[in-house]
């Protein structure tokens, strides 16, 4: 049975870091949801825009197979770029949509955690302020819609970059929702909090860059299997994602990124012929 | 409100044309549904795998705006590469997405249209002998979920490449789905037939290529407009799309897609800067 996670949030859920920026990961253990059902996972999971990119559940569920070896894991994007908190208030489209994806999922997975990103469209005093109150029903009714009452949450800081850039002056109260990510982490049972310290953006100092995806996933990944918050870098980020970067493709995997690269016209028939006689 | 269309069936719905391989469509009249909501389109809509590319609805929906100035038009991307029509059985996964995704987007636009490519995976004789039972079953099934029970359904041939490539040896029966293709829509009351005559495909002798899906894009939207069968290649076909190709982007289209560009990496924060001056 596959493993399975629900990605909710804003941009920094859905990843726009660019995708040439890092190795990509490819392993036939990590599927995304598609269309109901489960296909390995290539970058963009999460396609809520054209700019949707490297985001952190790639290199989560990386982590996570490092120590999960030969089960499989799943994720179902459901991030949508810009929301705020009432978009994602339980009677609207975001969570209907979340729900009915995470419902489709459970059909043929279990479901073990929330990844959520958000806060950068709550980033007003007063909406930062009014953050704890309006994520806590969000959970509740989760947890409450798919019938998994003590489901894991993840959630993570935004980014110390967000007030340098030319859309600075929307997120001044950046700082109080960090804080109130941390409270909530507090008041709500099994959510545990991810610290963005020292993660960097692309030029729009709004997204976290491919590399700073990378390092969140591998943060996330900690949270959850440890059942704790990651409120500083790990000292082994690095390290992980190195073995992360160096996992040998299987035969399996050679064969369909092959396959991948003729049926995008990348390879032409001839040369596909040939790289798949060479494996 | 917008008027929507559910895109179903298997890879030649999702579209698998190369992108660089023709001018894109890029029109603020055009959606896409992501996640409950419409997002202006831009391809590929309809992500179901890495090799998603052009497909048929985009120049559907251009030809439609053609004709429907100032109206707004959502395509609803729910095929799926390599279904096969047992995948799309009422108890199964696809139809529960698609029937989904359908509700969702019916809170938001009016539902006109179901646009349907499939066949390549029921082309062997005893498949293809049976699809006509099989079809009306589904289409009964959509509209009755939907409470459409007069929606009207294009469904386009299979391409005469199919037996020509590597893969030809599955395909012996397509020339019986095309017959039963068009035996649908003798028996199934509003359900037009638009021909895939003269369509050429990728080098994968599978798919058709961008050109060739610009042009069935085109042949569906006559089949819809006039509630007629597209029985030959349109007299007019090249024209429209010249037509569709020559539309001049609107001021918020120039922005839009300046952004898209810088929030991608595409352009620098200068040059985004100099070239929104000049708009």
């Amino acid at each position: 049975m596959i493993h399975s996670f629900l990605m909710a949030g804003q941009s920094n859920m859905a990843g726009r870091g660019f995708l040439n920026d890092v190795p990509p990961i490819y392993n036939e253990h990590i599927k995304m949801l598609r269309n109901g059902k489960w296909q390995t996972m290539v970058e963009p999971i999460n396609y809520d825009r054209p700019t949707s990119g490297i985001g952190l559940s790639a290199s989560f569920a990386a982590a996570w197979c490092l120590k999960n070896k030969s089960e499989d894991i799943g994720l179902i994007p459901c991030a949508d770029g810009g929301s705020s908190l009432d978009d994602w208030s339980i009677d609207g489209i975001l969570f209907e949509h979340a729900i009915s994806q995470a419902k489709l999922a459970q059909k043929t997975s279990n479901l073990e955690g929330i990844l959520w990103h958000q806060g950068e469209n709550d980033a007003t005093p007063d909406a930062a302020n009014r953050y704890e109150e309006k994520f806590s029903l969000i959970v509740q009714a989760f947890r409450r819609e798919l019938k998994a009452p003590n489901l894991p949450v993840v959630i993570g800081g935004l980014g110390d970059f967000l007030t340098e850039g030319i859309y600075g002056a929307h997120f001044s109260a950046y700082p109080i929702v960090n804080k109130k990510l941390k409270d909530c982490t507090q008041s709500i049972p099994n959510c545990y909090f991810v610290t963005a310290s020292g993660l960097t953006s692309n030029p729009d100092f709004l997204h976290f860059n491919a590399a700073s995806q990378r390092i969140f996933g591998v943060r996330y990944f900690e949270a959850f299997a440890n059942h704790k918050h990651v409120l500083e870098p790990l000292k082994e980020e690095e390290k992980i994602l190195e073995m992360i970067d160096q996992r040998h493709l299987s035969e399996t995997e050679k064969k369909e990124l092959l396959n991948l690269k003729f049926m995008s016209g990348d390879l032409s028939l001839e040369d596909y012929k040939t790289e798949l006689s060479k494996l």
